[in-house]
């Protein structure tokens, strides 16, 4: 939100009533009776006390007739950042949900990532998702897509068109030993990820190594190096369950940890989202800082594929930069509202377990769900001092 | 639901379609493409395959062409039972939620319920919870209204007036030390008791000592009595969180558990719910198997007031008899299908510390929300080897 003056810029609406957002010093901050103005892009030129509503009619050049009040139970609230959602597993969203997750992956989570390589197929779902995730009052979102580079781009088009902001991610993967029909050669991801260049003007390509599991160090640091040369954001998985973490320690005997096999392979940058993260231990999480990554917090999908609790205290005292994400469908939901709920569910069950941990409050997860998402999606390093950009699109709300 | 064939009973509705319920055998059946009748009294005289259709048309008098066929997404399923849930606390439901137990009542839900010797205020509550719990699917529930005979009563009139099947508790309670304006003195709360005498088809009475920690001994003993000579159901809460626990060892050193203070003052009945038992020892649980007791299981509550998680599976071992509750306001829903998610979610929590633990199935849970439900609330004795009655009534669901 720019709380800068325009006087010059012509006033589109003006709407007075509740407002409620994060900021760097609240997590939670409630705004009675406010007058906000919007110019012709859609962009906010002031926001400011209703009581100076007729001064501001004469500087902004609007006539206090036109001001449109919210009625009861209506408030403004930011739009909310989904920092990660598989938009490809939307079909089986609230099913399935009876396997851990390698076991998962394998059985119900490839076989459908399959189909999208069928354009039409892909068009039907990801227009759904599109329309249920914005009427869920997700206004950012970060997708994985599937292998399938046309469908991938179909998705961005389709959010773009739709008017949801997004960083959308072709899968990479060219291991998958379980499910060999849903896997791609090295050069073939390397050359897919290269022509993955969307330039629309709210969605951006996000490079998306699927997970260290299902890519080989090769690819790995083909797609570490398009990231760094087109200076793009990095999406993938860690840590999500135990079964994994172990697998990767197998895989990657070299490295040091899970994050250790992404930061060698230069995947681990201020641009990075990784989702979960259940199991990091703290020298990992230093890394995290250290190199300006961050978590997307995924509490219902780890709940139902029983990965494990993110302890999001311990995330807070390391300082690493953290959202939510739904994780569709491992989670099965498709609204960060319920993200925001299971975000405070999983924190007293940690409580539950460890009485000295305090609960996550109903305001720090609303900053999560916001700011707390758009942080953790903008590319800044808060180990070096970097304030990140502070970018909200509010959406108005009916509580009932 | 009954399978008898009435073919004398005038049949007022046909309907065809898919059917889900639960029954003896399976915790979930899918019935797709059946007919069902029902009189003009409301009951299911006759459900069988659509094939049937003609020769049920002529058997039981209907007209094909009056059969109501479901559209897409439609499908009927048994109505749930909230066996556990306080309508009085309804206004606060979804906040107010980050205290434990014991100060949670003294801090939000005394004061509130104080409240309720306003008639005008408990009718204007009291039809919302209805209406909302209605339109949710609740077709049975077993409330908890508050310390005052008149506005349980009218709880009772309202349950009854829409046609939702009820269990509604004047709360007796003659300890408060921190709120003494909420409570009653022994021999009010014994007369008020006496006074509460519903007599609606679908509404009844139930004894409802609030718990062990609010009640005296002379009032648990009296409302024993009062159950006894009149055949009543019986609710209370038990075992919620470790401070209770603790506070009722100590408040009753004569008994050998907490199960044992509402056994010995003949609390402790084959009509009898009890809410939470999340502390429950494998001996107080084999108590509630031999005396017909069942548990509410409240998820939501549990976890939101970080109180502790049930251990599903060693109930279910324990053979006693279990449904499924939200607990307003300790819970933030008013809806079983969101308890059906938290019971789920916590036996999956379970399962991340316990890995040995199956987690409960969708099916499972949802014959706990209906089948589970309606046992617990019924007074039979499986320790006897007593059958419970079996009573459905159905809900038609748009899913889309
Ligand atoms: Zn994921
Ligand atoms: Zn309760």
């Amino acid at each position: 939100m720019s709380g800068r003056h325009d006087t010059a810029a012509g006033i589109a609406r003006v709407y007075r009533g509740s407002f409620v957002h994060s900021t760097r010093d609240a997590a939670l901050e409630i705004l009675n009776d406010f007058v906000l103005g919007v110019d012709k892009s859609g962009k906010i030129t002031f926001i400011e006390e209703g009581k100076n509503v007729d001064r501001l009619a004469q500087e902004q050049g609007f006539n206090t007739a036109d001001v449109e009040n919210l009625g009861p139970g209506e408030f403004f609230m930011p739009g909310m950042v989904d920092t990660h959602i598989h938009a490809s597993q939307y079909t089986y969203m609230g099913t399935a949900l009876d396997l851990p997750l390698l076991q998962w992956l394998n059985t119900y989570t490839f076989p459908v990532e399959s189909r999208y390589r069928d354009l039409k197929f892909a068009r039907d779902v990801y227009t759904k998702v599109v329309k249920r995730t914005l009427r869920n009052g997700t206004t950012t979102a970060c997708y994985f897509a599937t292998i399938h580079t046309d469908a991938s781009l179909l998705l961005g088009q389709i959010a773009d068109d739709l008017g949801q902001r997004a960083l959308v991610g072709k899968v990479c993967m060219d291991i998958n030993p379980m499910v060999p029909q849903y896997k791609e050669l090295l050069d073939e991801s390397k050359d897919e990820t290269l022509r993955w260049v969307l330039q629309y003007p709210r969605v951006k390509p996000v490079v998306t190594p699927r997970f260290a599991v299902s890519c080989s160090s090769s690819l790995l640091d083909a797609l570490g190096e398009i990231a760094r040369s087109s200076g793009l954001h990095i999406q993938s998985h860690i840590s999500e369950n135990k079964e994994e973490v172990e697998l990767v320690k197998q895989l990657f005997p070299d490295c040091l940890s899970y994050t250790d096999v992404y930061l060698k392979h230069g995947l681990l940058t201020d641009k990075t989202v990784m989702a979960h993260g259940c199991h990091l231990t703290d020298e990992e999480l230093k890394i995290f800082h250290k190199n300006g990554a961050s978590i997307s917090h995924c509490p219902s999908s780890n709940i139902s594929l029983m990965s494990g609790i993110l302890n999001v205290r311990n995330v807070q005292k390391h300082k690493v930069k953290l959202g939510l994400g739904t994780d569709v469908a491992g989670g099965y939901s498709a609204s960060i509202l319920d993200a925001v709920r299971r975000a405070i569910d999983t924190s007293k069950v940690l409580t539950i377990e460890h009485p000295q941990l305090r609960p996550l409050t109903f305001e720090e997860v609303f900053w999560l769900a916001t700011l707390g998402g758009s942080e953790g999606m903008a590319s800044y390093n808060p180990s070096e001092g970097n304030l990140p950009p502070n970018h909200f699109r509010y959406v108005l709300f009916h509580s009932s």
